[in-house]
């Protein structure tokens, strides 16, 4: 490819990740350039105190516990393609804003994404897809996934 | 990057069309891949005859000779760009279709499009976005247009 220097790929463990997070690799390798694997935790507490309070503790999952099981998880992930040295990052959130984020302060140079999925390209389409492909400040290769 | 082997280019003549071309013709390079510059034609006649007849001679552009023109200008750029050699097509269609209908007949394994643009990657999205995604059988580099 051309000249990169940073590339994130997004993580989300489905069946197809093996095959985006090697190809974004392939292109780290081609380019000299850093790479990063990033996974989001979607998860978002169920709380709708507008009907009624909730006890906290009787459906509080531990976030703290949730983000050390997806760390685990890149690890070993990661392990298995080879990728130990490629920079590991997991946060809570939503990819879309997530993905943003990370770009900017990392200043990441390309996203690799599946062209479909949890952490696919799909999620920076919708009924906003220019304005968020606009907001994106670089390149977004989105990767064929056999359906 | 990673075992592309034909590269499509979709050409507006826009402003950034260099640009794109330029990492398409890069890639293409590191991948010792073919390279093939798409330029749509996107005139439609201005027929409606449900109002009235119209007679055809009072307005009628020549297609041939539109079709005609747009290979000059896509042979000027190329060579502008030492593309002499890249596959260069000219079509009269809509640029969705018509992208869609090159990448399956010459297999290609790879489109690259401006982030925005009247042939960038815009055009595969609006309501049906993740349908037109996922019926393009490979990957896709929308490439950052600064805004």
């Amino acid at each position: 490819m051309s000249d990169y220097t940073h590339i994130l790929v997004a993580v989300d463990f489905s069946s197809s990740s093996e095959q985006i997070v090697t190809k974004a690799r392939d292109i780290a390798k081609n380019n000299n350039a850093r790479l990063s694997l990033l996974h989001i935790v979607e998860y978002l507490p169920p709380i709708d105190s507008i009907y009624e309070p909730v006890l906290a503790s009787t459906w509080a999952i531990d976030e703290t516990e949730l983000l050390s099981q997806a760390k685990n998880s890149l690890k070993k992930f990661s392990k298995k393609l080879n990728l130990d040295d490629a920079q590991q990052q997991v946060v809570l959130g939503t990819p879309k804003h997530e993905i943003s984020q990370f770009v900017k302060d990392q200043q990441c140079d390309l996203i690799v994404m599946g062209s479909h999925g949890r952490h696919g390209i799909n999620i920076l389409l919708g009924s906003t897809a220019n304005a968020v492909l606009h907001e994106m400040p670089c390149d977004i290769l989105a990767v064929k996934i056999p359906s």
